[in-house]
């Protein structure tokens, strides 16, 4: 009997083509500036929408102790376009996320076990840091340096979450001494003494 | 004499390549998070930028006695990128359009014939509704439950505005009861009975 | 028994200061590059989401037989921010709106009454016009020079929607004839001889 | 030596006020469409970025069984502009989120503790829902109705960040049963019976 | 030994694909509303990044002495998606770029040699003016029209910039004269007579 | 005859309150996270457009050999709410602008006079860099690591173009060495050695 009204709403809900709820990324087609291609409605499952990679800790045996897991849209596609993403943090004992940009997008980080010692760096130069316990979240604005450490004396765990799909991240070491950056390129613009640059390019394994 | 004009701007107007005062959406292209793809500005014709099909009242012989014809980017692929679209609504006497919301953009609402009555519920849980006569224009913010009813003795007439070219439409009932949502999880989550609840999942065509 | 429900979201909905669903204009307070400053949320009631301006013609006793009616921020503060607007406008017969650009917005216009011959011209050169009937709708890009002119025997209406809640609108005339723009600056930018320059600023109230 | 750089980038960084990295609201100050007015950069402290609520769980004893904690803009200022928030969600054994949906932004949802049963509702009214585990992720896009129900024995938590600093929440039986919508029009428009309407308006709260 | 670093982040940095920190325009590709698709990262090189052609002064032997010369995507794809694009313009003496608008994007005029008398109209149908020497520079905001008009007696450049990658260029007497606009349509929509409307058209290659 | 076009418009043209073309910052009343607020369309002047600061060389007698003038927001405010801004960069022979980032804008450097060797690094950590002569522009994304140095034996000149106006600017050098960030800190997040560390803080006139 209440049947009709199936109809009315036909031109706006027959078709998938109609909705631009989400856009789940197809990694295969192109991408704009924007972000990926969108995956066809008629193909997106529930599975678009859950990714289960954050359950477990990263691999934090190596030198800094540390490890990064990111859900950002090339891993979890279904967070294309809708201008956010999330990743784990784990710091053993001694460990350090070291000094990085995101120039992308904001972050907000949730201390969910342990305590972490974080700040960053404003365009006015001034430092805001604090150690950061179990439950406690931080900001770090968009493109700022900032880091993390470990301020416990048990590993500890935060999970990240960014203002974009693609937040990117910039790592500072890596910028200046993980590439092929000639060292004297380094050296005229860091203020670094060449045999410091080159000890951190073996170290890190650039070149040049 | 004047010709030598045209070679200056050529490098700019020599190709329609250049320009990107529109985006008329090419629906079997792929689509990304700002919309479709744009159909070759060479191949747009002014019949991309005019639709006719909000002449005509649509059929409102349904139980909600209403209808809705959407110009939305799919329908008028003109809009696309452009951030904005519309639609027409008809009542018929007695008809509703049921508390609905759309997702994606803020809504103006213009009564160009008979009477209607309309509302929306804020964030904050206040109700604002009010009887519109011919000519009165009403808001409705993004994203929250709204609602038109007629309010006159005779058919009423309305034109939609919206701040998207895809706001969405996300109809209550429908979402409760027009679909496969298990039984179980409408009761929990809406405080409604099992017995309402499959009453009205039979009534609309939804199933579990 | 089920109060206690009203305890668990409190925090949230306890203060109409935690919601920005919407933010009606205080024109008598700062504004910035998005808009008006929002009046207090406890002051906002319906009738700032209603308007009723829209409802009557303009007055076309004019020489170009024909009125403009905005319901734009500054006149119904309840758009401010929420990315749309819209505007009545009346045509009698023989009556033109004059070539105009919206530098911020696009628009879509719906006739509602009568017929409008309508176009537009792109970066690209190219000219984009139609007869427009009835319940037709067309398309504006932002920023381009656009006209209307009667295409009826009879008085026309339309209904233009915008996707800015204050798009502005430059009408050509006015910017070249009706200030103090000097006419030898008119003259050398336009490639209109002098005469004509002062003949139009005499006419439209310009001086210099 | 070297000091004389610090002379190059005065102009620059002589001044808090040539900086817009952050905008920590200022919640006694106007507020805009693009959020609160910003407090002097120079009173800012490393406390406006950090906030320390979310680590203690929300009261669950209540009907629902849930609580919901908060760190939006107007709980956590430092978020003000920044595109992203955050909140903390407690379920107990049998715990509910009703169906609700947050207008102005989309959520991700990352299960700490337990194992939560959630879903959403596209515009296509297509039902996406998942049982997830300690660790898993679930995206909800903005405007859609979700809910979330306690899927294990024990207590459960989540975080849940979202695209904006002021998401907003509407909850669907608040906004039906707990204020003066008069029972007819919540009748007409949602197809429910005026006693089940009247029942739940009692138990909510609701008048009219 | 401090190699494990590269571990800990290979995720993220193991492929070109997992960044967004900028989109090189592939013009093959297909376009949409946010601009061009993105090349593939691993082909991008630095020319991409480069852009030769402002280095020489345009050609202004043509009637209007002046000429410009854009770095737009469609000329220097890097610029895609970026935000920002330049152009150069060069002025003999006598030389004017005549009344025209963009309707994408504000403008920031560089002057480098010379000196231009510049000056837009707003919609307020306010007049502002004035010469500019060597170095100074001057904002003309989104969609006004403007002009610029060598103000010394020796040629004069200067470099635009503007907040779009894609500002578009309407040049007015281009708009109206150049095309195949009815004349009838020019006359109802301007107030210029016919014969002034049909020289120019003659002049400036129009048709109709 | 035809001065009642005069009355047409003047509902929208009446008042400046009506537009908003542009939004002059008023440094003195709040701003918000979009820019500071407006100053009164009726007291804005072609003054408030130009800015004449970028005429001369700045100031290089530094051991850097370089100055950066910049025509940001806070210098020009005419730009507030446009979208872009402009900056002068002389470098001396042997000038360096050392390595930093703009965390709020993408750039395009102009090169007017030498030239530069100038480049960046992205997130996947690829070295873009190139020496550019006169009339070369290159373009640096919003938030990446980037530096110019003096790449000719005479001074050298270039003007660099933002896609916000207020895009930051943190020099690394300053952000590690030039602030109270305990050396410990820096240790741990740069793998610099403290003795390099409290070397360079001595210098630029860090303490801790």
């Amino acid at each position: 009997m209440f049947l009709p009204i199936l109809c009315i709403f036909s031109l706006i809900l027959s078709s998938h083509a109609a909705v631009q709820d989400f856009c789940v990324g197809d990694l295969a087609a192109p991408e704009g500036p924007a972000g990926y291609s969108c995956k066809k409605p008629a193909k997106v499952t529930v599975d678009d929408f859950v990714f289960s990679g954050l359950g477990m800790a990263g691999n934090t045996s190596n030198l800094i102790k540390a490890a990064v897991t990111p859900a950002f849209a090339p891993q979890f596609p279904g967070l294309n376009g809708l201008g956010l993403s999330i990743a784990r943090l784990d710091l053993a004992v001694g460990g350090v996320v070291p000094m990085h940009t995101h120039p992308g997008g904001s972050e907000v980080l949730l201390v969910t076990q342990g305590a972490i010692c974080a700040g960053f760096i404003s365009s006015a130069n001034t430092v805001y840091f604090k150690t950061l316990k179990k439950g406690d979240i931080m900001i770090f604005p968009q493109g700022l340096l900032h880091f993390q450490v470990n301020g416990a004396g048990i590993p500890s765990t935060a999970f990240v979450s960014f203002s974009s799909p693609q937040p990117g991240l910039q790592i500072l070491d890596y910028a200046l001494f993980a590439n092929d950056l000639p060292t004297e390129l380094v050296v005229q613009t860091t203020f670094l003494d060449a045999a410091v640059v080159k000890k951190l390019k073996a170290v890190l394994g650039g070149t040049n």
